[in-house]
C-alpha cells in the first residue's frame, strides 16, 4: 500500500504508450488507490466501467457529460462524498456535496439549476449529525444558487458505513457558443489557476491525523459557476476548465495533457502555494501539486484573451489570487513538467493512487 | 427495533391530524426504519431535509422532481442501492441501481433518457464483483434504452462499506400534456396493479436468509418505461403512477390518498399474490402489501379509460399480469382501506418502518 500512496511512481511517463505500472488485472481487489482520482481510478473506469456500459458522452472525461435533450444543451454530473472526518475548518460534508457536484457542472461552462441528494446513513448515527449536515446543504445551494429537487435516503447497518455518505447529481444550462473540455487545449494556451492551492486536503488532514502546521488551515471550499460565468463574460473561447479535487492540479493537468495530446509547462515560481501549506507538505513528505482542492479551478485560456480573462478572475471573489502559472505547449505530449526555480525540468507524473484517501 | 419493522403499527390511521407514533425528534440516532420507506422516512425528509432545504418541487413528493429547464419538462430522480446479498434470484444491484431510477423517472410519464452512476467501494472487495455489478448495469441500461454518461467511484475502509453501493440519478423528458403526480388521484379513479406483487422483497430474503419456499422465487426486477409509454398512448389523462418499492403496495397507497386528499378501497380477493409469496409471508408472518416490488407500477386511472389502459398493460410483456385491485373513493381520504373476502375491511396503515431492511 505504501507504493500505491505515494505521490508520485518516481518514473517519467512515456505518453506515447502509457500503461499503468500496477494494472488493475494484477490485483483481484479494490484498494484505496481506486477512489484517488489517478491512474489506478482510471483504469478501473476503462477497464471495469466503460467496458459495461461505455458510450462517447462517457468517453469524453469532463468533470460532467455535456447532451442534447429535448433541443437544450445540459452539463449532468455526480459525485459521491465519503470525507472523513464530516466537519473540518472551513467546511464540511455537506458543503463538499454541493460546491463539488455544482462545480464539475461549471467545469462545462454549464450554470448549475438543480441537484438531487442521495443519503446512506449509518444505523446510529445522530440525527444532529445529519441535521447538521443538511443545514450545510441548505446554505450551500442558497450560496450557489441551486435547489435541491429530489433525493433519496437509504439505511445500513452500523460498521456498514460511516455516519453520512452522500452522493449528488447535478444538471445545469450550457450556454450557447460554449465548448468546453479537456481535449481543446490547444499549445500556447495559458495555464491560469484561481487561488492558492492545496488548503482544502491539508485543513481535512490536520484535522484527521491532529496535526498542527501554525497557522490553522482552512479548506477552500467554494462553488465556482459564478466566477465561470464572469470569465466567460470576457469570451466564450475558453478552451478547457478543470477543478483540480483528488489528485490535485497534477491530476487534472495529466487528464488535460493526454486528452487533448498537448504538453503543460508550469512555472513554479509562480505556483500559489500558501506558506501553511508548503510547511505542511515539506513536514509530510507531499507535494502541493498533488493536494485536493475544493474551490480552485484550472483553465487553458487561448493568449488573445488571458490577460482579459486573469483580471475578470482576480475582479471576481472566488478569483483574488488567480494567477498565470504555466502553458500549454507542443513539446512532450501528454506530459506535464515543472520549470524549477533552479533553471531545470521536472516530470509531473499522473499519481498512481492518492495520497490522503478520503479527502472528498 | 421490534416495533419498528412491524408491518403495521396496529392503530388506525386518523388522517386529519396525523403524527408518527413514535417521532424521531424523540429518538436521537438513526434506526434503520428511517431507510425503509415509511412513516419513520417520510419524517426524517420532513423534518430534516425539506427544513434544510426544501423547496415546491421537492415538496411534490413524486417519485421524481418534474422541472422546466431551458423550455423543456425534465423529470430528474436518484436512487441510493444498497441491497444485500448483491445477486438474488431474478437479479442483482445492478439492475436495482437501473431500473430503480430508470423507472421512478417513469412514473412521472417521462421517457428516460441517461444516467448517472456513482459507486461506493469497499476496500478489498474482490474486482470481479464490481466487474459484475457494472456489467449487470450495462444490460440493464440496455435493455431500457438508456445510457450511462457520467459517474464517480469511491473507495472506503474494509468495515465501512458492505463491498459496493451504487447511487443512480437520471433524467428523462415528460411528453407534452403528461402530467403524473399523487396529488392527482380523485375518487372514481380505477386502481391498477401490473403484475403480481412481493415478489422481489420475497426473492431477497429468501437468500439472505437461507429459506425456501417450496418453488425459488424470482424478483421482478424491470425497466418500466416502455409499460408506461404505452398505457401513455391509450390517453394522457393518467393521474397517478407509482412503483410500490420499499414499504410495498402499502407505502405506495397511503402515500397518494395523503398526497391527494383521497381514499383508496382495494379488493383483497383481486390482488395479484402468487402462491409462493402467499407461502412464505404466512410462513414468516408478514403482509403482502408491505413487500417490496422492482418490476410493478400502480397506476390512478380515470373510469372512462381505464379498461383501455388495462388492455394495453396486459398485451405489453411488463403488465401481462395487470389487474384492477381497488378505487379511489372520497370516503375516509388519507386512508387505504381493503375489503376483505369475508365482506369486511381492514384499515392498511402507513408502515412506520421496514419489514425488510436494505431490499433495494
Amino acid at each position: 500500500m505504501a507504493d500505491l500512496a505515494s505521490p508520485q511512481t518516481g518514473t517519467p511517463v512515456d505518453p506515447a504508450n502509457w500503461t499503468c505500472p500496477a494494472p488493475i488485472r494484477d490485483q483481484p481487489v479494490v484498494v484505496m488507490g481506486h477512489g484517488g482520482g489517478g491512474a489506478l481510478s482510471a483504469e478501473l473506469v476503462h477497464d471495469v466501467f466503460a467496458a459495461a456500459y461505455g458510450n462517447p458522452v462517457l468517453a469524453g472525461m469532463g468533470d460532467s457529460a455535456v447532451l442534447h435533450l429535448g433541443g437544450v444543451r445540459l452539463a449532468f454530473s455526480t459525485d459521491s462524498h465519503v470525507v472523513r472526518p464530516l466537519f473540518f475548518p472551513g467546511g464540511s460534508l455537506g458543503d463538499l456535496a454541493v460546491n463539488g457536484t455544482v462545480n464539475d457542472l461549471a467545469m462545462s461552462g454549464a450554470r448549475p439549476a438543480c441537484l438531487s441528494a442521495a443519503f446512506v446513513l449509518e444505523e446510529g448515527t445522530e440525527l444532529a449529525v445529519v441535521d447538521r449536515v443538511a443545514q450545510a446543504m441548505g446554505a450551500a445551494a442558497e450560496a450557489a444558487g441551486v435547489t435541491v429537487v429530489t433525493g433519496d435516503t437509504k439505511v445500513v447497518e452500523s460498521g456498514h458505513g460511516d455516519g453520512v455518505y452522500v452522493t449528488t447529481a447535478g444538471i445545469g444550462l450550457v450556454p450557447e457558443g460554449v465548448d468546453i473540455r479537456p481535449q481543446r487545449a490547444r499549445p500556447g494556451d495559458a495555464v491560469i489557476v484561481s487561488g492558492p492551492i492545496g488548503l482544502h486536503g491539508i485543513a481535512v488532514l490536520s484535522v484527521r491525523e491532529g496535526l498542527e502546521f501554525g497557522a490553522e488551515v482552512t479548506s477552500d471550499t467554494a462553488p465556482l459557476a459564478d466566477l465561470v460565468a464572469a470569465m466567460l463574460d470576457v469570451t466564450r473561447d475558453i478552451h478547457v476548465l478543470r477543478d483540480p479535487t483528488r489528485g490535485g492540479l497534477a491530476a487534472s493537468l495529466n487528464e488535460i495533457a493526454r486528452a487533448s495530446g498537448t504538453g503543460v509547462k508550469l512555472y513554479e515560481r509562480s505556483l500559489p502555494v500558501p506558506e501553511a501549506v508548503a510547511n505542511a507538505c515539506g513536514f509530510l513528505g507531499l507535494d502541493p501539486l498533488y493536494v485536493a482542492n475544493e474551490g480552485r479551478l484550472v483553465a487553458f485560456v487561448p493568449p488573445a484573451h488571458a490577460d482579459a480573462v486573469l483580471a475578470a478572475m482576480q475582479a471576481h471573489p472566488q478569483g483574488t489570487g488567480a494567477a498565470i502559472v504555466g502553458e500549454c505547449v507542443a513539446e512532450h505530449p501528454g506530459m506535464v513538467v515543472v520549470a524549477t526555480g533552479l533553471g531545470g525540468t521536472r516530470v509531473v507524473d499522473l499519481p498512481l493512487g492518492e495520497q490522503l484517501p478520503r479527502i472528498c
